[in-house]
């Protein structure tokens, strides 16, 4: 039977499985499981399933699932109940582990101390190897995995770490100082995940600790929970320029797909107003020559290509790091220039084109010009949108296709039709 | 001066710094460099600097920085070469180093044996601990850091993993088989470096060991190079999904720049010149009707933007694992519902702005209708078309941003334009 096997499975492939069940048979494999499997399951769920699951297991069966759990998990699995729920659970643990817990749900969940969590393995900066060996050997029955180990001073703030390999690289007598990065990175609670990430890179780390403004040690990010940090800061960025609620999946409910889908689109369409009412103010060229219908969406579409072809490079830089120390003016200078040989390729092409196939030279001129400035435009409005986003402390990746198409069709509406009047009639 | 605090930064932060620099300020300061501060500085470099210093330093340099950097790093660095130049550094390396970095040079950047080192620590399956021990000491000198310890048989065949961690809680006079894992995980260097991350971000893992087909050990991938890994694929998919070469990046030359990205530009130019000729189908009732040359942008902008929602999620959802087991069909009967819904709501919308503007109860209705339809067909092929690529073997990423709004621009006015003159005229 489906139950019997379902736990064997790796819980993210449980997750997969219990996703494709109808109501009625997910909650029948669900009452074959016990606490030490609910949290794991619960920690991979995400989306539809991680609502059902929360909401299936009764607070007291939480409570025990909570225990269980790391501290950075247990956190993400309260701040995802009902305020209510989480206060049950949050009741029915031991003091000492709700001690471990609580101060972990303040923090957003894209933070550091979002990330982080209490459990650290710390040892007196003084201490020598023998020791702490000792320590590790006693503490360690309890730990499933450790990678480094944080020095602190008497009063708790950090000052060292050194990895197991190079505690272990250490003759016994040695003080562990001698082995240890005695000028550690460490980030307080409220930095970005993103950039936390970014540091684990570039520093290639297996943990990071979280310190508070007097440097003492709250807790620690570890690296293994980095990989799921990349990926949502992935997928935000992703959905950004696609216009799409951060918190979509395939998982979501149609009417909440429909109802964020729909808001996005909305701007969209009274943005389609604008470019509507800019065709319409040139009724009566088209209406002589509906060869311009033809070929305005050619001049809207390549801009709009263009320009999200653009921001695109110039979010993924960001996101990155690559920017940094690089001139803005610079940048979008040179994707300018890249936006306008793209236009002038496209300006002898189309020209060339509508020429052969219409027979109006002045057309084929007016198309190939459009053509031209729509796409060094392009390059322009791909490039500063998302630098000024950033300037002003938005999210660059909120330049999203839809704004840029929406602009370009406006835009290139105006130049292709105007143009057009003033120079054919 | 910039060259004196220059080499103090971290060896990305160089990278920075260089790649902001003209070609003859750099050059001054890559003078400045010696071979074991050269190694992780090509290491960190990327695009258009990085073929700068593949060019600047000569073959016998090279050869010293080959020889000091881990094999990863070092096939990275001779795979990035012309032919020639590599054979010439190849040529200046002990035959030791020789025999661990040409094995590598065989494989795609982007799959396990690309993203391997033949560096690894493995004992006899049979050693104690207190062996092992003794052995990491020793080689524990030469190493910077180590996870993970594999155990292998008498012919070098995979056995099992264990972590220092784990080695560190056994007793001196215990076998290591007692805390390993011994139904370790492990690739061939064919997979696919996407697979290979997931495996870690699934199973949290330090190190995974790449074998051949005979289960010997060939080398391992750590998880430091994985979020390497992760934003690699990550770039792959937003650039797909943008219609971008994957090479390019803020520094790559200007004239590549234009040559790739026009490439890309063609055939959305190519495709509309078929949404061209259907609109020029229609020139009659354009020209009689003007307004339908101002609605009809509206339709297809809505209609690509919500198959770029559409594409986007399913595209991320693939990405992430999350369409594993579930049913095509029943996927995109989703986001066909999806799109209907929303297809609806702008059909209402529209229709009652259409007609309050323009008075035409008829344009109004055609307006209503081809928009439901529209975003009805995006939400199919915005499904359809990633899954079906996924199925041929392809990437579903290949379904762009560009393939679907040209198809939606396309079909939106064969749509809108063929209901008005059929029902209008
Ligand atoms: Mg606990
Ligand atoms: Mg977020
Ligand atoms: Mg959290
Ligand atoms: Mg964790
Ligand atoms: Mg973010
Ligand atoms: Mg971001
Ligand atoms: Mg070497
Ligand atoms: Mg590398
Ligand atoms: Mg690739
Ligand atoms: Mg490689
Ligand atoms: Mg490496
Ligand atoms: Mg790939
Ligand atoms: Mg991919």
């Amino acid at each position: 039977t489906v139950e019997a096997i379902l736990k064997d499975l790796h819980p993210a492939d449980q997750v997969k499985v219990l996703s494709q069940l109808g109501d009625e048979e997910r909650d029948r494999c669900l009452d074959l499981y016990e606490a030490p499997e609910i949290g794991p399951l619960i920690s991979e769920s995400f989306g539809r399933l991680r609502e059902h699951l929360l909401d299936h297991f009764p607070p007291d069966v939480l409570a025990e699932v909570v225990q269980e759990l790391d501290s950075d998990e247990a956190a993400d699995l309260l701040q995802d109940l009902e305020d209510h729920a989480a206060d049950r659970v949050l009741a029915g643990l031991s003091f000492e582990d709700r001690a471990e817990v609580e101060p972990l749900l303040s923090y957003p969940e894209d933070t550091a101390g979002g990330r982080m969590q209490r459990e650290v393995f710390v040892v007196p900066a003084k201490a020598r190897t023998r020791k702490v060996l000792a320590e590790l050997r006693k503490v360690g029955r309890d730990l499933e995995e450790l990678q480094d180990i944080y020095l602190v001073d008497n009063r708790g703030v950090l000052a060292g770490v050194i990895s197991i390999f190079q505690l272990l690289r250490l003759e016994l007598h040695t003080p562990v100082v001698e082995g240890a990065n005695m000028d550690p990175l460490f980030v307080t609670p409220e930095e970005d995940q993103e950039l936390v990430a970014s540091l684990f890179r570039k520093h290639r780390l297996h943990s990071l600790p979280v310190v508070d403004d007097t440097g003492r040690i709250l807790g620690q990010i570890t690296a293994d929970d980095i990989l799921g940090v990349m990926e949502e800061e992935a997928t935000e960025d992703l959905y950004r320029l696609a216009n799409i609620n951060e918190a979509s999946d395939l998982t979501e409910p149609i009417i909440r797909a429909f109802r964020r889908r729909a808001s996005w689109l909305t701007t969209n369409a009274v943005a389609g107003i604008l470019s509507a009412t800019i065709v319409s103010f040139f009724s009566g060229s088209i209406s002589a020559l509906p060869a311009l219908a033809a070929l305005m969406p050619i001049v809207a579409n390549l801009g709009g290509m263009g320009g999200v072809q653009t921001a695109t490079i110039i979010v993924r830089a960001m996101a990155l790091g690559h920017m940094e120390g690089a001139s803005p003016v610079r940048v979008t200078t040179r994707q300018a220039t890249v936006g306008l040989l793209i236009g002038l390729f496209f300006c002898l092409i189309g020209a060339a084109v509508a020429y052969s196939t219409l027979g109006s030279p002045g057309l084929a001129l007016v198309f190939g010009v459009s053509l031209a400035l729509i796409l060094l435009l392009s390059g322009i409005l791909g490039s500063v949108i998302p630098i000024t986003l950033k300037r002003l402390g938005f999210d660059p990746a909120l330049v999203s296709g839809g704004l840029l198409t929406t602009l370009t069709d406006s835009i290139g509406f105006l130049l292709f039709l105007g143009l057009a009047s003033w120079l054919l009639f």
